[in-house]
Formats: structure tokens, sequence, C-alpha cells
């Protein structure tokens, strides 16, 4: 058993000027901290995988995502132009199956060189327009800027309707930790032609079977202290337990990132029923188990997942 | 009196895979031709400056838009970090204006490279800051990623409750064209600064007193042929009309774009009524007459408005 603390995640006193010591999580900190939200319309703002707003019905919610794939970062000139363009939707997908909902319409903004080749271009919007209309995404907005680099950013609208979406926060000491899938496959392209898991989100939320939901965009190594965090809880993480892609390692779980697999916790007496009810081919595995918050912990023995930019 | 025609926005059959033969309307028009929407949700999709949806009760729509800034594009490294968040919310919340929406959230993403400055992306989150608190904007989400070139997208979702939004193609022929505030200032800074006609776009869908309603973001010169064609209508100007900011000449307020000014039409029967009602002080010009379309029209006398991707 590895011990991890959400303590791990930087400090929001850090004064640096540098991005390289305040990371991706300090840089937004520090950037958003300031942020004031309506009540009455906002429940969830800066800091899960998507905001909520209140709908007009009981038990409606509407959630709201940005996120962007950038050449150079999130792909290459190299890259099948389809995937490109698969992946910068189904990322944005797998944030809303991170809370249990349901797409509904996205808007994409498209940053390009005034040298770029409309072919590629076409393709890119065709891989985005296969995995819309798989999961029934409405595109209803485009808007092009001239830029040094390709970058493509996905703006997502969701919802929840009839039952609220799973929160990072609802963790409780005692839960037991789940992911879906298996994890450390990025080096093998999975990162580009991953499911999002909206099927398995949706049906999470919709029968209140986790606590807590999110998923794995940065590595175990990075995500599960965000989910820990948030929660007010640590965790015990049994290594043998993590289900791993072909060739992939536990190392490589904990810090490539990039899995798009979902992870949540559940309380104690659902989970015969989580396993027995589970209508997916999707793997089930479960991985640890939520303990008490302590003021200091050990660091983790795996280091940070990714992180733009932290120097590594 | 110049004629200008709805036809000369670039042809949907154009075939070129040349970026600057086919422009940002011509790309836009290629990249999105496909894209199919649920009418019972979607009302407007690509082609108005927000898409529409229809919300829970009659007469509440969601409005839902994406916007992007660009370091070297649309702001330098020598432009007031405030005023780079400020306008970068702004642009978005012209778009609502142009439809007579209110905003409700926003979600950002931050494009950046590693070697920034964090007392630069203080303040220029505190430029959006402030504007969002000034118009009641949440700001519900903040997402950041390594990019060569700092930019900024802002995902906007804005309401009309108790109203329809004014969309671009409900141009009457016989309708005045009305434009608000003057033209032509973007080379005194007014680009950055400029105000969102949100309070007068709202205004004029809440009493009905527009037919067609947009924002003039690259031009009369490139928008009002955009309003036109999205009416099929043509249309009459009268150059001595136009409103112009000082020092600005018409040729300025064709091409130059980044007015935020609100442009529209309305029914000759509504024009006493409003002139008399219109509660800002906020200028209000008429500038023409909506005419017949017609399939063969001259080209404009002056050129095209900001077309990010046309070569000069």
């Amino acid at each position: 058993m590895v011990e991890m603390s959400a303590s791990r995640l930087h400090s929001s006193r850090v004064k640096s000027d540098s991005l390289s010591a305040l990371g991706e999580n300090g840089l937004l900190h520090l950037l958003t901290r300031h942020w004031k939200t309506d009540a009455s319309r906002v429940l969830v703002g800066v800091g899960d995988d998507c905001a909520v707003l209140r709908g007009d019905q009981k038990n409606h919610f509407l959630l709201f995502k940005t996120d962007a794939v950038v050449e150079g970062v999130h792909f290459s000139r190299q890259t099948k132009p389809e995937w490109i363009g698969r992946k910068a939707l189904a990322r944005a997908l797998s944030d809303l199956a991170a809370m249990g909902a349901s797409p509904l319409a996205a808007v994409i903004t498209l940053g390009l060189p005034a040298t770029e080749s409309v072919r590629r271009l076409r393709a890119i919007y065709r891989g985005i327009e296969r995995v819309a209309n798989h999961h029934g995404v409405n595109l209803v907005g485009g808007e092009t800027t001239r830029a040094r680099q390709l970058f493509l950013n996905v703006a997502l609208l969701g919802e929840c309707r009839g039952y609220r979406p799973v929160l990072r926060s609802g963790a409780k000491v005692g839960d037991m930790i789940f992911v879906t899938g298996r994890l450390g496959a990025t080096q093998v392209r999975r990162h580009l032609v991953f499911e999002p898991r909206l099927a398995e989100g949706k049906w999470l939320a919709q029968h209140k079977m986790a606590s807590s939901l999110m998923d794995l965009s940065d590595g175990l190594g990075a995500d599960l202290p965000r989910l820990a965090r948030a929660s007010h809880v640590d965790f015990h993480l049994d290594h043998a337990a993590i289900p791993l892609a072909r060739g992939a390692t536990v190392k490589m779980a904990f810090n490539d990132g990039e899995d798009y697999e979902l992870l949540f916790t559940t309380a104690p007496s659902h989970v015969k029923t989580l396993k027995k009810k589970w209508p997916f081919a999707t793997p089930l595995h479960c991985i640890g188990v939520v303990r008490p918050s302590r003021k200091k912990s050990a660091k983790p023995e795996f280091a940070h997942g990714f992180d733009h930019f932290k120097q590594r």
C-alpha cells in the first residue's frame, strides 16, 4: 500500500512569479481565486471537471466546460488529422462523463497559421463530426482566428435531467476507490482514440453508485490527490490492484496521464450491488480505500502526473 | 447612396485549397456545412452571432458563444495587460448584445508559453474579472495549456427570458438600417476598451424594436453584407449618414473592424417610437434602407472589412 496525500498539491500561499514553481494547479488557483459566482445560478464553479449551473426545473443541471488542444503539445504535425479532431472533442466529453452528464452542444474555436492546409483542416473537422454524431453532441458554433500554432478549443454544454451530477468532493472515509478500464496506455495511441466513458459516468450518477467521480486526464498520481483534496480526505492505494494496460507499468499509470478512464469512490455498502449491476463490458477495479485526512503526510512514492508547467 | 450586395460574400462552391482564397467565411462554411443539429433543442446553429438553444420554459433561450484573442493578432506584447483580459471577455459579450441576450456564465482557456510572466497573467485576469463583475458574468471555469503564443479563449453562456433573441435573418425589405455609436474608431484604442452594448441590445429585443440585429466586429463593409445575406436582402447605404468617430473616415468605418457597435434594422412604422423611446445616451443613427435582393449586383465601392485569411 502506498500513501499519497492531498497536501502534496501546491499550497495556495506560494508567491513565486515563476510558472514552473507554481505548476498548473497553482497558476489556476492564483488566477481564479477572486472569482465570485451567484449561488442562485451556479452550483459548482472552478475546481471540478465541469462547472454546474442550476436549470429551471428541479434536478435539472447544465454543465459547462472549456478545453483546448495545441499542436506540439497535445498532438503533432504527424498525428492523423481525424484523430486530432476526435481527441479535441472527446477530451471535453470525458469531463462530462466525469460528472455523469449527457452532452448537449459544443462550439469550436480554431486557431491556425495562414499556411495551414485546408485538406488537413477538413479532416480534423471530420474527426470532430464523427465523435459529435456518435455521442449526440449538437455542433452549434465555430470561430476561426489566426495563430502561429494550430489549436482547437472546444466549449461544451451538457446536462443532467432528473438526477444530480457527481462532484469530486463527495468521497467519504471508508469509501472504496474504483477505476474503469486499464491505466497507463498513453504510449499506444490510446490518448488519441479513447472512448469517453459517458454511458458509464451517467449510469453511476443516475444509480447513485458514486460518492465522488472524476476522469483520469493527468495520471492517477495527479488526479487522485485532486479528488482527495476536494473531498478533504486521504487514501490508501493497493498497487497490485491497479489494472494496467498492456505494456504499462504502475509508474506509467501514475505519471503518464491521458487515460480518460473514470475514477470514483463508492460506499462499502454499495460495492456488491455495483459489481453485480454494472452493465458495461468496461472493466471495473477496486484499487484502494478512502482514509481520514491527516495534516502531515508522506510524499507519494511516485511523482506528479502530467503538469504542463512543472520542470521535470 | 452606395450599393453593396450580399452576393459579394464568398461562394460556397469554391474548391480552392488555399486559405487565402477561401477567407474566413469560406473556410468556416467548408468546415461546418455538414453539421446537423437536433431542432428540438437547437434554434440557431452556426451562422449568427451566437448559437441559440431552447430553454425548458416558453420564451426561455440559452445563447452559446466561443471567441479567442491571440497575441500578435488581437493584442501585442505592449498592450496593457488589463485591456487584454477586458477585450477577451468584452468581445464575447458583444456577441450576446448582438442578439439582445443577458450574460450568464463564462469559462476561460488560457494558452501560454512557459516563459510567460505570472504578473502579466494576473493583470490580464484582473481585466477579465472587472468586465465580468460589471456585467454580471459568472466566471465558472478556467483551463490552462502550453502554447507558443499567448491566447485566451472565452466561451460564454447567455440567456433571453420572456422574449426572443433577435437574429441576423429578420431584415425585411423597406426596413430602416441603424447603427449605435460612432464607427471607425479602432485607431484610437477603442478596440481594447469598448463597452459591449448589452443594455441597448436587450432593450431592442425586449421591445421588439429590431427585425434583425448583429454587432460590428469586422467593419460595416464585412458585417452589413452578412446581415443582408442572412436575411436574403440587399441594401442602400447613405454615406453621409454614417456616424464617424473622431478622426475616422467612411473607409475606416467600412474596413477597419472592431467597432463593437450594434447594427440593426427596424420596420419604418417603428422608427418614430424607436427614436422617441430610446433610453440610452448611446448615439443612434439611420444609415440606410433594406432593398430587395438581386441576383447580380455591383461590387461594393469599399472592400472587405477585416478578414484574417485574405491577402491584402
